[in-house]
């Protein structure tokens, strides 16, 4: 017999959650603020005091949390906080559940709804080894990639930001792509072959194994394409965005580190050496 | 017999260029400003005026072009420039080598050196069909994913710059995940496996087919990740980053486009909607 869960939040991602530890036969209530479709084989709590003593929370902030949780008495529940926010919430709240006498783990969830069950949905967690060693049966279920990062409750949602600003930026390089052939008539779904190849083939080595190795021990040489080819190339873009009129802003920082590093002599190198202009921003 | 041909410009892409066609047994000669490793049965020409009738050019830029050609006499001569720059100095080339009694086709690569002769090397061209075609067996000798995409020749470099967009988003998106992550200590390659997990799974199909069918039919109901999440997702980002002095500003115009979303009652639709707020933004 599997542990009974309590999956707090019926949200997009919430009620993927509730619906797959359903499937796979543990027994799953769930909670939710507004009344909305329950998962199959998921039964609906009139309150959150009601909860099993593990619960799975998925709300919107670190803030709505709170208040739903002050409704529930927490002493020896272990609560697994899946939603987003940053480091320094989850720290927080390990240590308010820990007044409140619960055990707590915080996660990420670098899936979307649709992934929750499948071997690439990648989940991080953080908190106590043994918590989550004691829990990963039953947390193995919402994806293949689950890992324990950190004991740190922080370092989940430091690598799921990390991700995120990865998301973001290729979101807005992708709407700005698709604003600049759209002034030749070429729809996204006509551009969007060339765009998935060139993730794929382009944009996939740019994040491998072997830049990795680039940037952290300091060799920047290259044969594939330097700083002064990507200086006068972001520069091509930048003018051709103003030509059609799309705002820039978001480039201007990168071509400036770029320019630098050509001013500074490293125009033969690979781009790989922009993180430490990056970083020497932050000094 | 294969026409003979003369890469202009051994810099890292134009000597991949010139090894490819000498491979593919094209008689090839090959200038280059400076003295450098000539590619194995590739002729190296003291100057230009000694080319063969089919010229491909990769240089630095336009001007470069300019000064280099300047000293041939181009009449009957195909020149087929791939050399990057923007859709505007590309239709003022065609016009200019039409003026030197010149055919010209406009291409942009859209892989690095090192794909250069593989089936998914991806190269765009514009200008006459009937030219193309004619050229068409000897350039698809540089990568099987080779296309003429219109008469227009500043078509190529817009789809070029287009992409390029989304790959200076994607790198600031990376150094800036990487920047993140070393505040706890995490490398670049400890790191690596996660963001390229991230990228084949959950920004691959934010560029896929549906995503852009909904940008172009305009339908951004989703269950997979609304405008509402995001708005807060990427405030998250934007606070962890300031908490780590990282420079943050790159983030700020979409920030404030998933907000404005939100303020104009679109929480609950996918952030495909985000690209009309980009466009409104250009009128
Ligand atoms: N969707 C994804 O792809 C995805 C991926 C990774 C992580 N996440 C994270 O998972 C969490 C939930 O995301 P989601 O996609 O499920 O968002 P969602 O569909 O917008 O759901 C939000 C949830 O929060 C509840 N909520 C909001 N304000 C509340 C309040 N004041 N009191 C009580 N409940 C409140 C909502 O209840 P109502 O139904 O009553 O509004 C709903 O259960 C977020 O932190 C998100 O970042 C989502
Ligand atoms: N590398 C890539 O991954 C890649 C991908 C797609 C497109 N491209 C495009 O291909 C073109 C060439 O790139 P690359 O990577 O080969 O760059 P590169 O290695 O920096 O080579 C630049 C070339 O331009 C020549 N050149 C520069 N200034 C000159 C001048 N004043 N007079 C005569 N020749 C001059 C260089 O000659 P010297 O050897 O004498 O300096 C060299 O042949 C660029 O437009 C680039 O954007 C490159």
């Amino acid at each position: 017999m599997n542990t009974p869960v309590t999956v707090v939040g019926l949200g997009l991602m919430g009620k993927a959650l509730a619906a797959e530890l359903a499937r796979n036969d543990y027994p799953t209530t769930a909670w939710n603020r507004s009344v909305t479709e329950v998962p199959e084989g998921v039964t609906r709590l009139a309150s959150v005091a009601e909860s099993s003593p593990t619960m799975v929370v998925c709300l919107s902030t670190y803030e709505v949390m709170y208040e739903v949780l002050a409704t529930a008495d927490l002493r020896g529940h272990t609560v697994i906080n899946l939603t987003s926010g940053t480091p320094g919430e989850a720290r927080k709240a390990a240590a308010w559940a820990a007044g409140q006498g619960a055990a707590y783990l915080d996660g990420a969830i670098m899936a979307v709804p649709q992934m929750i069950g499948l071997p690439q949905a990648q989940l991080f967690y953080g908190g106590p080894a043994d918590l989550f060693e004691s829990c990963a049966p039953m947390l193995r279920v919402f994806g293949g990639a689950t890992v324990h990062l950190a004991e740190d409750p922080g370092v989940p949602l430091l690598y799921d930001l990390a991700l995120l600003a990865i998301l973001y930026a290729a979101g807005q390089g992708l709407a700005h792509a698709q604003a600049l052939v759209a002034t030749a008539g070429v729809s996204a779904t006509q551009f969007q072959p060339y765009a998935n190849a060139w993730l794929t083939h382009v944009i996939g080595p740019m994040a491998g194994p072997e830049n990795a190795r680039a940037v952290d021990e300091g060799e920047h040489a290259t044969d594939v394409s330097n700083i002064n080819t990507n200086a006068l190339a972001i520069g091509h873009v930048v003018r051709a965005s103003r030509d059609a009129a799309l705002p820039v802003d978001w480039l201007l920082a990168q071509q400036a580190r770029l320019e630098q590093a050509v001013a500074d002599g490293y125009g033969a190198d690979s781009p790989t050496r922009l993180l430490d202009y990056l970083t020497e921003e932050t000094r």
